[in-house]
């Protein structure tokens, strides 16, 4: 249990960004994650959070991530595909890599990610958001790669060179970098057929046999990447703490819903970190 | 009604600042009032506020009020004294001048006022916290003047020029500038006394005649700002949208209980700020 640390953060818009200065401000040691751009680097103007007049969100990101980077926390540009709960901790599959964390703070911004039909069903049984984690599985056998994150080709090339027979589906023209022996489809699934395990997935009018599907997208949809966390009207349910229903997780900022508003994340990431700091003194408290 | 403004603010620290701003933002029309100096302001050093690393609550109130400044926003440095609500506006007794306003955000900080005995049942019956408002009404009476303020002084001098016979209770030494003909007495008012007027007030173990009391604090206690407002464990209680139990008043910031954080204050501020606006158009569009 060494390597267990506090609290991991996924997302480092400005909701990720205030839980981490406060999870450090409590004398807990963190680590946060974010694998895509954060949407208010591209607001154009930002005149109503207080402290910052007529400011870009790009520059207002700057002075974020300064603050950040002066307590000397590092964003860790890589996805986090799932999070498994313990009794006491969490495990948090970092693209691969096992994060073991007390507390879990989610604040991956208002999720764009539709699930489809049998996505939710068949994930973990054929359904995979992450090549490096599950790719060694379907070595000799059929797996799509949908293209939805500028990673996904190389992802498909990496699949294909571990002895995966890869078709590449994309709403865009066939890449240049993708490796000239994958078959390549024009479109977007609609749906993963299957019982126990994916047996197809239908692209538009076709249904095409596979033993897998790559989703690459650019973030996980936070119930897929979570088992049993309850939305409302579309975003994470939360208490007065900024807990979920699932006890050590924790939501702030827009996925928590409206206002989505730059002041409204960055009290929410407070007051989540917060409260996951004073469970961990208590449970230590506990223990001695 | 043409002088009725949209909203009218009390406190300018980060929550009514935050308030103000967002207000204007909507489009609305406010007045900010602000009678004591801001409990930031005296902050050493603040860290966990994001994108403000390591800077004293006075340059970061600085930052907060050039903000204000920018958009045109006005800390008028006035106690409110009273706020009687009436069917779909409220009438803000600003240190005698009357504010009309359709909404009302509450964010005076943390109160450090604790009510006496008898204070709240003789409240605008020899009780006051305003010596322009009600001097008038004890011309040839007598009237003891709590001094509790840097403004309790002055405040004396100008009733016993109209006229009130003045016994200034002080804590301190009897202050310089008090008019030589004003009785002094050392100590502090315990309890007011009177069935349907003030009679007599307690200081310490002695008791004094008084036909009125005037409580000459830095700020007034909310619950005697404004009839029948529900605290709850001493804070002021609000909802998510922080509108308080009276439709159409909002408490923002510390004076709606822990966190004492300025990013939650901030965040408050906001949310009482767009709620109150939305309301406001809302009953344009009814009225139209």
């Amino acid at each position: 249990m060494s390597n267990m640390i506090d609290v991991a953060i996924i997302g480092a818009g400005p909701a990720g960004l205030s839980a981490a200065v406060n999870i450090l401000a409590r004398g807990k040691t963190l680590r946060l994650f974010s694998s895509n751009e954060n949407y208010l680097s591209k607001a154009e103007r930002i005149d109503n959070h207080l402290g910052f007049y007529n400011m870009s969100g790009k520059d207002m990101m700057k002075h974020f991530i300064e603050h950040a980077n002066a307590m000397n926390i590092k964003i860790e540009k890589e996805k986090v595909v799932n999070i498994l709960p313990f009794d006491d901790y969490f495990m948090v599959n970092v693209n691969g890599e096992i994060v073991e964390a007390k507390k879990v703070i989610l604040a991956m911004g208002m999720s764009k990610v539709k699930e489809i039909p049998g996505e939710a069903k068949l994930l973990g049984s054929g359904v995979s958001y992450c090549a490096t984690c599950d790719g060694m599985l379907y070595r000799g056998k059929t797996a799509v790669v949908w293209d939805q994150s500028h990673e996904a080709v190389h992802e498909a090339n990496f699949l294909k060179e571990i002895g995966v027979n890869i078709i590449f589906v994309s709403k865009k023209v066939r890449p240049k970098e993708l490796n000239s022996d994958i078959e390549f489809i024009l479109g977007t699934i609609t749906e993963v057929h299957g019982n126990f395990k994916v047996e197809s997935v239908d692209i538009g009018e076709k249904n095409i046999k596979a033993d897998a599907v790559f989703m690459l997208r650019e973030v996980v949809a936070p119930t897929a990447l979570i088992d049993g966390l309850n939305l409302e009207n579309g975003f994470i349910s939360v208490n007065r703490s900024m807990e979920t229903n699932i006890k050590g997780v924790y939501a702030a900022g827009d996925c928590t819903g409206k206002p989505l508003q730059i002041s409204k994340a960055v009290s929410e990431g407070l007051i989540a970190a917060q409260d996951a700091a004073k469970q961990i003194d208590e449970n230590l408290n506990k223990e001695n």
